[in-house]
Order: C-alpha cells, then sequence, then structure tokens
C-alpha cells in the first residue's frame, strides 16, 4: 500500500526544531498540544468520569455537571445503585446515535434519582466566561469554550448550551415536556445533530472508546433500533463513577484548559492548517470542529 | 424497551392530516420530501453511479463530474478496466475516513488514465446558480445548492468547491502538488472535516451503503490503517459504472432538484424544525447538516 496520507487529525507530525539551518516546519495542532506545560492541563474528577465496560471495551464518559446537574445527579446514583447492571446497547443509527440503557419503566430506581427532573436544555450565560471560537456559527448568535467545553450561546438572550458534537452524550426522551431521566443514554456517532440543541440534556462527551460505539453493527429496526429476535442488544458489563473505584482502578484523565495561551494558539492553528499536507488554509472552524483535546494523565 | 425518539432524522413521521378537525401536525422534513412533486427529482445518470460490493454489502457512489472532471473520467476508466480487482479497504480511522484502493505504483493502469491530474480541489464559481443555505459558513464566505450538490464557495475570489461532508469521497494523495489519481479514495465516516475543502479533490458522495464502511473495525495502525498481518483488510469484490451493468442490474437513484419549490421548503424546515419533538428551533443549519434528499428512483 502506499501510505496516503490525507491529514491524521489526531497525528502529532515531528516537531518543527532541525539540527540544520532549515526554515522551521509549520506546526501542526498535535504540535501545540504536545508542547503544552503541564499548567495548560487540568485534572477531571473522579466523579465526572462514568467508566462503562462493554466485553473486552472500556468506554470512558466525562460528565458535565455545570450545564446538567440534575441528570449528572442521576446518572451517579444510577451508577452507585448499580442499577444499569443488564443495560445493554440497543440502538444504533447510522450517522447519528448509539443508546443505551434498560427499561425504566419495569425496575425501580435507587432511591434518591429525581424521576421528573427540570430540562436542563440550557444553561444561563451568566458565569461562563467564553473563550471565542472566532468562526461564525449555524447554529447560535456566539460559541466558544469554557472549563473545557465547547459553548454554543446567545448573548441576547442569556443561554448557553452544550451543543451535539461526535462523540457527546445526551439523554434520551420522549416527546416534550418529558426530559428523560439519565436511565437511558446515547452518543452521537455522526456528523453533529446540532438541531439538537436545547431540546435536549447534553450531559458529557465519551473521553475514551468512542469507536467501540461507533463500529456496533447498524440496527435494522425503525430509527436503528435492533430488532427483537433478529439483532442482539450488546451488554455493559458494567457502569460505574470513577471514583466508586479501588483508586488504582480508575482511569485519569485531563483536559486542555480552554482558558489557557496554549488552547489559544491550537484554536488558531485549527482553522489555519499550514502544515506540509495544506495548500489552502480554511481561515475558519466550526465548534464541533475544533475539538478540546483531553488526554490520560502521564 | 422504551422505545425513546431522539428524533430520526429521516423518519418521515405521520402526515399532518387527521379526520377530526385538530389543528394540522407540523410537518418534518422527511413530510416535505415525501410531499415532492415528481418533477422536484432529478436522474442521476448511469455515468455518474460508482456501484461496488463489498462482500454481500453494495455501496453506491454518485460521481461529481462537474466539480473534479478528470478525476472522476479517471475513476470511469479503472472501473471500466476492471482495475480495481483485488482491491480493499486498507484504513477505518474513527471520526474521520474509511479508505479503499490498491498499491498504483505495482499495477499499470489502463490506456486514457491521466497520471498527473490537475489539482480540482475547487472549481470556478462563474457557471453555478446556487440555492443559498441562509445560514453561516464556519469554512467560506457563502454557502448554497447547485444541481443537487452542496457548495462553499467566495464570490470575492470566484471558486466553489465541493464541501468534505458525512459519506462524501475524496481523492488520497501525498504532500500537496500531488493530487492523487482516483485510484485510491476515502469516504467521510464522521463530523465533517471541512478543513479539507480546497486541500483536495472531492469526487462525489456514497448514496447507498455508507454504513457498511461506517461501522467497519477500525484500524490500529497509526491514522487508522490495518496492521499488515494483524488486521485484515476488507476485499472490494467488484468495482463498476452502473452504466457498465446489465440493464436489469443498474441501481437508478434520483436526487431532489436543490433549485426546486421543494427543496427550499425543505431546506427552511430543517433549520426550523417544529414537530412534536422539538421545542426550540435551532434558526439556522450548516452546510453539511442540511443533506440533499436522494431515492431509489420509483
Amino acid at each position: 500500500m502506499r501510505n496516503l496520507v490525507i491529514a491524521g487529525v489526531m497525528l502529532a507530525a515531528a516537531t518543527g526544531m532541525s539540527a540544520r539551518a532549515q526554515p522551521p516546519k509549520p506546526l501542526t495542532p498535535g504540535d501545540i498540544v504536545a508542547a503544552a506545560p503541564a499548567s495548560a492541563w487540568k485534572d477531571i474528577s473522579p466523579d465526572d468520569l462514568l467508566v462503562m465496560q462493554m466485553g473486552t471495551r472500556r468506554i470512558v464518559i466525562q460528565l458535565a455537571p455545570a450545564f446538567a446537574p440534575v441528570h449528572v445527579a442521576n446518572i451517579r446514583t444510577l451508577a452507585r445503585g448499580n442499577w444499569w447492571e443488564g443495560a445493554s446497547v440497543y440502538r444504533v443509527q447510522d450517522n447519528y446515535v448509539a443508546q443505551w440503557g434498560q427499561n425504566e419503566t419495569e425496575k425501580p430506581f435507587p432511591a434518591g434519582i429525581v424521576a421528573r427532573p427540570p430540562h436542563e436544555y440550557w444553561r444561563a450565560l451568566s458565569g461562563i466566561a467564553l473563550t471565542p471560537l472566532g468562526s461564525p456559527d449555524a447554529y447560535a448568535p456566539a460559541a466558544g469554550f469554557w472549563q473545557g467545553w465547547p459553548v454554543a450561546t446567545s448573548p441576547a438572550e442569556g443561554w448557553a448550551t452544550l451543543p451535539h458534537c461526535y462523540g457527546y452524550v445526551g439523554v434520551a426522551r420522549d416527546l416534550a415536556p418529558d426530559t428523560g431521566t439519565g436511565a437511558e443514554l446515547y452518543a452521537i456517532i455522526g456528523h453533529a445533530p446540532r438541531t439538537l440543541d436545547r431540546n435536549i440534556a447534553v450531559v458529557g462527551r465519551v473521553i475514551e472508546g468512542i469507536d467501540a460505539l461507533s463500529s456496533l453493527s447498524r440496527g435494522t429496526g425503525t430509527m436503528g433500533f435492533y430488532k427483537e429476535g433478529a439483532e442482539a442488544a450488546v451488554p455493559l458489563t458494567s457502569v460505574r463513577v470513577a471514583s466508586q473505584l479501588p483508586a488504582g482502578e480508575r482511569p485519569r484523565f485531563q483536559y486542555l484548559d480552554t482558558a489557557s495561551a496554549t488552547f489559544t494558539r491550537y484554536l488558531k492553528l485549527r482553522a489555519n492548517r499550514n502544515d506540509d499536507f495544506f495548500k489552502v488554509a480554511a481561515g475558519g472552524v466550526d465548534l464541533c470542529g475544533a475539538s478540546v483535546p483531553v488526554r490520560k494523565t502521564p
């Protein structure tokens, strides 16, 4: 095979310094991230990490209590109460979602669950100091980043919401005004369906193992549900909050501080790629295209 | 299972008419498409359909000769010359691309192949009558639709380009100024990596079977290449232009005329969903989010 390149998005190229007196190579976004000082990385609390085991694959979700506190509290309570025992991925719709959970009408919730949460489809913009995206957003008057999250906002109307980007996790629900409890969740596995923004509670994002969900067989039933009898739902072996796990078994992650100078440089380069592969820089980037770097804690 | 809805994107809901004197239900984009007159549908030429068989799955690609005529001519010549015999999908990178073809350095091309095509990363805007998107685009000064294709443009600079949307197909290449021949292609299987726009020749889009590519196991090698020895590339059984096939075996497809009144209504509703599931309409839609309807010819 010729190893054709078509720019690996997450690939950090060789660094730009050379022993010879050549002009330095243009940096990639990966180079900027690789060179970030330790102070630019922020630890994610073990209370904000949901750890799902699906057979041999581990899927880790970073929860977003600053945006959906009641739903996130429900999710923690369900995990700690082992409520998802027997749960499975039962819907995979191409270019849309993988959805999991289990029948919440047949299994009593543990104590402390808020059965009818408030909507949490958006929150107040007040209190959010946004690092601006610097490009227009088709779905909101303004967009940027805060505490490691992409945020779509309306300064005039005062709301702020997490967008439905690739890998982002929302609370499945029936028709409004139902908001769902958090017992059934989905992750985006295609182009960001931002029309869902402000219509569903977004509770976090997959930061490890999204490919385990996105490569599952698509369901052949309506809207990608697995057809009972014909297609087997994929069991989730366990769902835990990281803080429940023995210290040695906890996954540990950090996100790049979106208020850091490193992130500003990274974001600028995301919109203006000029490394060897590129002929023309876009001059812009969309909110979901400029993904916030997350790494395992070194 | 509770059949939680989270709005199936392609699902046409029940029509709005009711025998009782209730107000009509708000329409979905699917309703608009289902009610389109026959005159709003345009046949796709069998010369513009590339039909790939991957085991039991058929993948159909609509080619875009109006944007990349030399690369598309190469692709037709390679298919008619049976050049892809023995080809396979050898790279699957999550949230990015599935890539296929075979070693073009070791197998002579059939006669008529342009080995060093012009770049075709964009074309002249002149001659394109755009139906405007009506929302801002983060990657181009203007955006809209023409002859069934989404188009990103700069009226000031006079270029027009096909965007890298989900399912869109581009020509893999090495570092610029190489443009690739068309012998190795990729399809987008994640959030639109629009940074590639104007840096690669986009030659078409998958209109059937994208899920066969997007659900393949991700390669564990660098940039998602399958590791030789450890992971098996997925063979393509045949690659043909539809016009080569016996008349009875040709797939037949139509796209919704993007200059039609139906498309204008569809696009408006894509940006302003107000059917039962939705609480808030976005008021906008991005170029890749407003996918052009394509159907099998009835």
